[in-house]
Parts: C-alpha cells; sequence; structure tokens
C-alpha cells in the first residue's frame, strides 16, 4: 500500500457562510493528496500530461465528519491499495490535528490528451506497482 | 418524487487545463440544483438558514460520464424519493442537451446554527413530504 | 457604448464566513457579463478561441460598495466605451435591486493560442466597433 | 515597511482551459500572503474575527504579467508601506522563481462583525506600526 501525507492550511476563501470550509473544496484538497503522492512515489503529473497522458476523474465521493475551519491546518492522508488497471482507485482521509474530517476516494481513468481512453505508460504503472508493494521489486 | 429542472451556463473559471470542467465544480452545480429545488416546492434555502436551521453536507458522491465544456447550458435535475428523516438524500443528473454529463447523490442532516443535530422544521418536512406524494395531501 | 444587462444567483458556495460573497468571485462574475456581453452584440468567445485567439487579462480592478449575500440576484452590467486596439477595456457595475454592489473594469489583449500576442480577427473588431457606434454603421 | 514572503504550489483547479491559472484566482493567493504577514508579524487573522473584527476588501486590484502553471511554486510577496488609518493597504508581488507573475494591491477597512466601519483594535495597529517601523519602537 502507498501511503503518503501532506497538509495545507485552510484559506479564507474556502470557507462559506455557514462559518466552515464548503464540502466541495475538500475535492481540491485530494487532488493536492493526490498530486504529491504522485510526487512521492517519483512522479510527477505534470510531466505525465507533458507526454500525452491524462487521469481524469470518473468518481469522486466524500463522507464529511466534522468540519474544518479558516486557518486549520488539515493534514491529507493519500493512499493507493490496489495497482492501477483500467481503473485507479486513490483513497483520502483528512485529519486536523487527531481530528478526522473527511474520508473519501476518487477513480480515474488514463487516457489521451483527446480523451480516448489508453493504458498507462509503462513507466507510471511500474512506479505505483513498486511503491504498492516495494518487497516484490526488492533486488 | 419530487423533480426539477434548472440550467446553468458553464463559466470559464469553472474549466480546467484539460478544457473541461473541473470535477470538482459539479457539486457546485448541485447546490444551484438543490436550491432551486426547494424554492419550486415553495421553501427558500436562505429563509431556513433565518430561522435557525441549517442542512450542512454528510456525503456528497458524483459519476462522471462525459465532460462539460465552457459555454455550455448544462441541465441539472434534481430527484427528492424519500421524506426527510434523519438524513436528506438528494439526487442529481446533469445533462448538456440529451448527453448525460454526470450522477451523483448528497446527503444532508438538519442542524442548529451551532452545528448540533436538530429535527427540520414542520413547515419544511410538510413541503417536502407534499411534493413528493402530492396525492396523500389532496383535499 | 455598448451597454449590456444580465444577471446571476449568487450560490452557497460564493459565500465566505463572513456571511457575504468572497471578494475574488467577482471576478468571474465580470467574465460572466463579458461572455454574455459578446454574445449579445454577435461574437461568441468559444468560437473565438476555437478559431485560435485568446483575450487573457491584463489587469483587473474591483471596488466594493456593498456586500452580496446567498441568493440575491445580481444585475452585471458591463460597458465598452472605446474600441479595442492592442488593449480592449471593459468596465463593471453590479447591483442587486437598486443598490451598487461593486463596479470593475478588466483590461485584455488579443493573442493566438501559444499566448503571442497578436491583432484581434477582424470580423470582431468590426462587430465591436458597430455596437459601440451604430450610426457609424448605418447604411 | 514590511516585507514578508510566502509560497503556494499551484493546484490543478487553479488552471482554466487557457491551461494557465484563472486570472481569479490570484487574488486568493494574494490573501494567503495577507494572513502569512499578519501571522509573521504576531496577529492572527482568525482571533482577530474571534474578538469582534473584521478586515473586509474595498479595493482587490491586479496586473498580470506572465502566467502561472499547474504545480509552480508561487513566490507571494507581500508589502505594508502605510500604518492602517480608515483604510488598510497591503502591496503584493508574485513570482515563479525570478519571473514576475502579478503585482497587485488589496484596500481594506476595519468592521465589526456586523459590518460598521471601526477603529481597528489597538494591539493591532501597535503591532503592525512597530514591525513597518522597528526602529521607532526600539528601547
Amino acid at each position: 500500500m502507498i501511503t503518503t501525507t501532506t497538509s495545507i492550511r485552510v484559506r479564507y476563501e474556502e470557507t462559506d457562510m455557514m462559518g466552515i470550509v464548503y464540502h466541495g473544496n475538500y475535492f481540491t484538497w485530494f487532488e493536492v493528496g493526490r498530486v504529491r503522492m504522485l510526487e512521492e512515489i517519483g512522479l510527477c503529473y505534470r510531466k505525465l500530461e507533458e507526454t500525452g497522458f491524462r487521469l481524469p476523474v470518473l468518481e469522486a465521493n466524500a463522507k464529511y465528519k466534522s468540519p474544518a475551519r479558516f486557518d486549520d491546518t488539515v493534514i491529507i492522508k493519500t493512499y493507493v491499495r490496489e495497482k492501477p488497471r483500467a481503473r485507479f482507485r486513490i483513497e483520502y482521509e483528512l485529519f486536523c490535528d487527531d481530528r478526522l474530517l473527511c474520508t473519501g476516494h476518487t477513480v480515474h481513468t488514463f487516457t489521451n490528451l483527446n480523451g480516448q481512453p489508453t493504458r498507462p505508460p509503462k513507466h507510471f504503472l511500474e512506479k505505483i506497482s513498486e511503491a504498492i508493494d516495494p518487497r516484490e521489486y526488492a533486488p
């Protein structure tokens, strides 16, 4: 399993008149977690796009447990449990200190720049697979 | 069942570098559908808050079928199938012409202004129930 | 002078914890006014891009007079006073009923899809010029 | 003069179909710079609000020099040159490496939680004044 952690500070712009973060903004934070997760295992999402691949979102789901507020430091934990195939599932848990804010997952697919489904680049699959199960790839 | 329809035009701001609408923005469109649905059955979400109630989101889910693009007119169909109890579930289907863009649902609860769970106002429940099953309420 | 009017309803997502609309969102509403203004004089911004032109923003300015709130209907008045040259200036006034919310302006330039400055398409200039001073173009 | 520096990473959500960051998002980055500037001189904007004060935006202005792109690290330099009086002016310069992306400024006022203009808290003024001209406050 891949487990990475990053964090963001809540922006005033992300709050709404309830005084808490608008629920839709958590999906942007999932994106931040996803991009940093790829980075941490040696993959750059910007380069992935520059080489002709995209990872559009097929599904996005969130369960809200406790509100995030302006200026909170939100810990974004990002998990990949299974090797990507036609679909690539990524899970998220968001915390403020030890308080669970939100759990969620997104499902992605690989497309080319025209939006046609395509196989992910070999390099990408290898890096992910190696990060999911490092023992399999040990010398 | 309550079925209402509204529409929005896609804003440039809502697109991303993929050239299509960023997936997180669909949750804002669900909100537009939800507020108009309430309006159509005689309920004003702003007034609901002014009288001390809120409808925070407990769950938000979307499945993306086809991309929306800048300037598209997006039809937002909003459905309520069941009377709200502790939880209030609302469903959405988004179309561009006859093309299905996205399906999704949100689950809400009722709280007071301090975020404590509370029973929804009687007036609110009645209006929703009447709209779900008009025959029950016929004279 | 070109003067067009459109309107939007304030979304919950656009509010912040001050209970009013976040100031940055007015620039998105300026965009809505701009796109509808072009539409009203027979120009489609999407088509403009499809034919290889863009109108990036060089300057954006807003003065906030009175807050907009959730569910308000905001009237967006959009003005063009001068024919576009290297720069294209567009002005905005936003109202809620008769209450002035915000005045502002944006300055744009024309570029090709690679971001290089370019002359606007002849068709575009003609339509704008005709709309600014219809008498000049009368038969 | 107060000069502080912070940075953000550009989110995919912040880009638009031009492939660059949507111009309105720079105002959110100005906010990030502003909040960190206050923090750096010992003031917490969240606490300021909790004690009954707000700093709404009266004016927001930006000049765009060069585009920011997804995943760029954007350096936000924030400046205060003058002590706040009825109005509080804050300036911004945004860079990607040595490339200037944007300059801008916002003008704020102090209000109470009902939106009425008010004098800023003494503590706030002192901290700002001391940070603007440390020599004046040296023992």
